[in-house]
């Protein structure tokens, strides 16, 4: 799939230019610097451009074409496209700009040329994009100052300005890349395209993006589960604070913003987050150098004890553990080192330690099985010959099955060891902390490749009662519903609080004898999303007496609250109590579809925002992730020699409302809150429940 | 103060060397290449060293000495002092190492050295250091590798390594310092001296620190208070994880650890605590180079949209606000920029912008008074031209009165535009994170330098009252406090609720009469601290035969939960409802002493650990802040129009404590838990306290 886009025989450049500093130009040179394609300009001003034949037209070149590069305006490119589908021409890579990120009309032509290439099956990267690069094949289709190094890390970007820096500054630093694509506007070839081919690549053994967004939510989720299996993949999202533009009235959706969907896909495709643009290249050289480490328990060797103390604070803080060594060990180190080192852990050879007692201290600590990867610190003291211990660590590093993270600290005297670790591909970060977060995404990914992606199972329901209950709604042209749709719960085996509707008075007290006291009154009315500010709720009511007096005053609070809200009536329900109110929410994210949330109910998720999301279908592992990863988990899980909440239930509940959202997709949002989660073994309640249907 | 020890006439080296490589040899060499102050080489095995004459001793030289740096061995340094000593020598900074941080015998050794001085009246930097460097005298009394350059940061560490470190980051980058100490051992001189020293010396405008910890906590404090007011502090201090060694039996201490005390003690007095000497380093420089910024409104000026995302997130993450512009600057950036361009924020001028866009949006951008900082970027197109961009900023940085932090991106393509800023003393930050952590860092600064420290006032208290139960307490060998000793905070004035203590059931009766039910009853006993796990606490007893009931069933079950706990008896209590519970807690931590602790109580303190800390004595202001800075604020406040919690009570509570633990050293740790804090106006009780009192 797609070998032909990267490694083609023939390649065209619509739009070459003579002039040097013009887009065609580069373009063409570029080209040129490779090896193994013939390269023909088109131009239908000019013979020839550097010393090559040039053809006014792809129709007019004899050869079969697999690769058309179009650096021509907007305006044009629907012509030139046009042209490459009759010239049987599979591949095309629209450098042009002017098209959806500029305009309305730029935006109408690229719905244009993207049709053409549909029309003709060609497969399109951009418009608007710096090229494609792929070192294997020795390809620079691109106007990039400088082609890129081989290397293993594949990496694409959403920015082209990004593909620039980032090519910058691997040409300063020495690092290589397999493939190297600017996505541009994403018409047709996307980073799911990318991600699939990048997971077949021989070269590639790291994939990097940067992303703004994915075109394709669900189908991102499936194929980067499927990659991160066998390759790392990181990405770092912009846009994390951008205000989402849908009006949304649900806790769930103001909690959820746009982000929360990203975080929650990435995590449950297994896909590494970073950052910033430093994270994923500090992240991504580690995984282009290093064995997994098997765990998080870490060795630090050091020339500086000051140096030695920080690094162990970034590895507490960023949950990786600072190991123990074995008795054999610390015997072995005490052999050589001197008498005043430090033997334990951060082990400190001391400021005026040479090559040889890196090397030894190295070899012992990786013979240990309590040390799963190493941080090396050296600080450029009066006596320390930084390139011999640069080299020293380069013969380790190059044969060892740990880790050993690189941090020359320092700047003019570390120079000469950084560049021989560049040489050799082994970064050298710029600060321990850097160190440290390298070693804790590698940690992280062994977790990854390692985790089991059960499918969703399939609950029986009653669906047709779960569909009744919502066309009703639609033909009687409701679109929140609240406690009356409670019977949408039950036909998906969801357990509810024992409840009617009332209403009048007189009926209120018939149906609170029916459910038998202590019972609880709420308000009904399409128009009071929070019944308790209006007076809405009257818990507690113990006789036919204590519901008239609450009838009444509910009444008359609410007409004073909210005079012009339509009130249907009262819901009258059994107390329930001796449990915990949980919520369990969805709200439909524009990318990924059914976004579940997860909380603590009341003032946790209302004022400490302690909720946990995931994107729709989940399995019950995914369900207990949801639960256990709220901060107030604890409090679900009994403190104290309490009873642990009923777990089981919720993960229960979690997987029907996941399986009826889905079904659903006229549901925008769904909350049930509270859910009232018993002690173990009791069960859950739903209380009450609110849902959003889309307006067609 | 110190003023010959920055700027020394005579500089005698005691064991100065003629073999290159040693230290003693190093230092001379280096005092050399000073100007303005004559060098003299003390050993008695040679008579001249580089040209100089060498003197066996210091009492040979007939000049007077200002400075003597000591380079021989550790065992040797005693008599070298004593001699410095008779040879009337106010200075000596003591290289050598061996002392306290490499034996016993060093550390025997240390004190004698430090009791040598302390007779003479010298004083004494190290030992086990570097050395110092004053650029502005042109001292460079250290063996560094190479003299710093001049600037305005003054920098301290208690780490050589890290010393050297830095002077070769800030060779390759051209960071300048006024002063460079390397504090060592701190025998004698120490932090808070060259802190009072930085503050009056006009060279320096920015302080930077390296700590391990600090002598003197409480005077670090007021020493701190005082400089911050004038001066940045930026203080790496590292060993935040390490585990405190003392065995805590409170919440308080539990969660304290030692680095609790250093952040509240940093916080309170102005310093900002960088997390990585990378933070350290970037927040100096932006100090160092730009004027305060008004408020933390930013503006975002790039040539790369992803970039201008990017930023945009990491200034919302870090709670810098990214600004609206006026109707003004919205026109006069559209004047010039081109149509593409972006012209709301972030400001991008497009890739192939030249130094005049950058220069027309800067300015423009510089009047909008919605504007308090700029952050601009240059990622290296391919028509960009960096060095000239560089060259614009640098005019425009040079003469503005808002920070304006740059962001170079890239590597090969940016590095002369980095060497030209650097050349002019302004940071190019490596990624836009770090410089929008660093405008914040600015920021946070302006906010501190007009903050008022007004002193703790004076409650008048019954302190013999609270005396004699203290001495009772020790009288009687008790050395924890619970229930019984209530009348401590009565003597304080601290409202305690209504509360006999009983031996046996019919004392207890006859107690729970005379306070009224409903009652609470709780178990007393020194063995016991959680009193709930053992069924020690039992509520709302509304007659005598819930009394009898209640005292038979506390009995069993605290003999079968802790059959060898001391029983002394039962505490009746007034039940108290309507309230909120929260902890005032206080652990004397070893550096900073009465280390205070406020939190909502219950699960909120135990598994939220949702705690705030502050180092005694306080103010209102402090207290208040105290209280407003933990997470669970909104549910003291009031949530959803409920009325909020007694704060002014809190906070007079909190001053109380703060006195009482200020006025009883004796006390080492003491929890008020619960208090119980009524809504607005109706006050607050301390339900319970505990307290321990130091062994002597």
């Amino acid at each position: 799939m797609l070998d032909k886009l990267f490694d083609p025989d023939v390649i065209a450049v619509i739009g070459a230019s003579r002039t040097e500093g013009k887009v065609g130009h580069a373009v063409l040179k570029n080209l040129l610097q490779g090896a193994g394609h013939k390269v023909i300009p088109i131009n239908p001003n000019v013979t020839e451009i550097l010393g090559l034949k040039c053809y006014a037209d792809v129709l007019d070149v004899p050869e079969k074409i697999d690769l058309a590069v179009i650096v021509v305006p907007a305006a044009a490119v629907p012509s030139a496209m046009e042209k490459c589908g009759q010239a049987h021409i599979s591949y095309v890579v629209v450098i042009s700009a002017g098209f959806k990120e500029a305009s309305l009309e730029g935006a109408r032509l690229e719905r244009e040329i993207t049709a053409i290439a549909g029309k003709y099956g060609i497969r399109m990267v951009g418009p608007n994009c710096l090229g494609i690069i792929d070192t294997s094949s020795s390809l620079n289709a691109s106007f990039a100052a400088s082609m890129a190094f081989p290397g293993n890390i594949a990496m694409m970007s959403q920015s082209g300005a990004i593909c620039t820096v980032t090519l910058d500054w691997a040409d300063r630093t020495g690092v290589g890349f397999s493939k190297f694509i600017s996505l541009g506007n994403k018409a047709d070839l996307a980073e799911n395209d990318f991600l699939e081919l990048f997971r077949k690549d021989d070269s590639t053994a790291v994939i990097a993006a940067y992303l703004e967004g994915v075109k394709d939510g669900p189908r991102f989720m499936d194929v980067a589960r499927n990659v991160t299996r066998e390759k790392p993949v990181i990405i770092v999202k912009s846009g994390r604070t951008a205000v989402g533009s849908r009006a949304v009235s649900s806790h769930t959706g103001t909690l959820a913003g746009s982000d929360a969907a990203y975080t929650a896909a990435f995590r449950q495709s297994g896909v590494i987050r970073a950052d910033s643009l430093e994270e994923m290249l500090d992240y991504s050289r580690a995984f282009s150098t290093y064995p997994l480490p098997r765990g998080k328990k870490v060795a630090i060797l050091t020339n500086a004890g000051g140096l030695g103390i920080l690094t162990a604070d970034a590895c507490h803080s960023i949950g990786l553990s600072i190991t123990s060594f074995e008795e054999e060990t610390i015997t072995k180190l005490r052999q050589k080192l001197p008498e005043a080192a430090g033997l334990y852990n951060p082990v400190d050879v001391l400021g005026d330690a040479g090559p040889q007692l890196y090397e030894h201290a190295l070899e012992v600590l990786l013979a240990d099985p309590n040390v799963d990867g190493i941080i090396v610190l050296v600080s450029p003291q009066a006596m320390t010959d930084v390139p011999a211990i640069a080299k020293s660590l380069i013969k380790i590093i190059k044969t060892s099955d740990k880790p050993i993270l690189c941090n020359l600290a320092g700047g003019t005297r570390i120079a000469a060891g950084e560049e021989l670790l560049n040489k050799h591909s082994i970064p050298n970060y710029p600060s321990s902390e850097r160190a440290v977060a390298s070693l804790k995404a590698l940690c992280d990914y062994s977790s990854i490749k390692v985790k089991e992606h059960t499918a969703p199972v399939t609950i029986p329901v009653n669906r047709e009662a779960a569909q009744k209950i919502i066309d009703d709604a639609i033909a009687s042209g409701r679109r929140t519903l609240g406690l009356e749709s409670m019977g949408l719960l039950k036909a998906y085996g969801i357990p509810v609080v024992r409840s009617r509707m009332a209403g009048n008075l007189p009926e209120a007290i018939a149906v609170c004898e029916e459910i038998g006291y202590p019972v609880v009154m709420k308000i009904i009315s399409p128009d009071i999303s929070h019944k308790t500010d209006v007076g809405g709720i009257k818990l507690n009511l113990r006789n036919a007496e204590d519901v008239e007096r609450a009838y009444l005053t509910m009444m008359s609070d609410v007409k004073h609250y909210m005079p012009n809200a339509h009130i249907t009536g009262v819901q009258v329900q059994q107390m329930v109590t001796g449990g915990k109110e949980v919520i369990i929410g969805m709200d439909r994210d524009p990318q990924f579809g059914p976004l579940l949330m997860f909380g603590l109910g009341g003032v946790y998720v209302e004022f400490l925002k302690d909720v946990s999301f995931a994107v729709a279908p989940i399995n019950d592992k995914e369900a207990q992730h949801m639960i256990a990863s709220i901060k107030t988990y604890p409090l679900i899980a009994g403190v104290r020699g309490e009873t642990p909440s009923d777990i089981k239930a919720m993960i229960d509940t979690l997987l029907k409302v996941s399986q009826l959202v889905m079904d659903f997709p006229f549901l925008t949002e769904f909350e049930i809150n509270p859910l009232m989660v018993m002690p173990e073994g009791k069960g859950c309640l739903a209380m009450d429940v609110r849902m959003t249907l889309r307006k067609e």
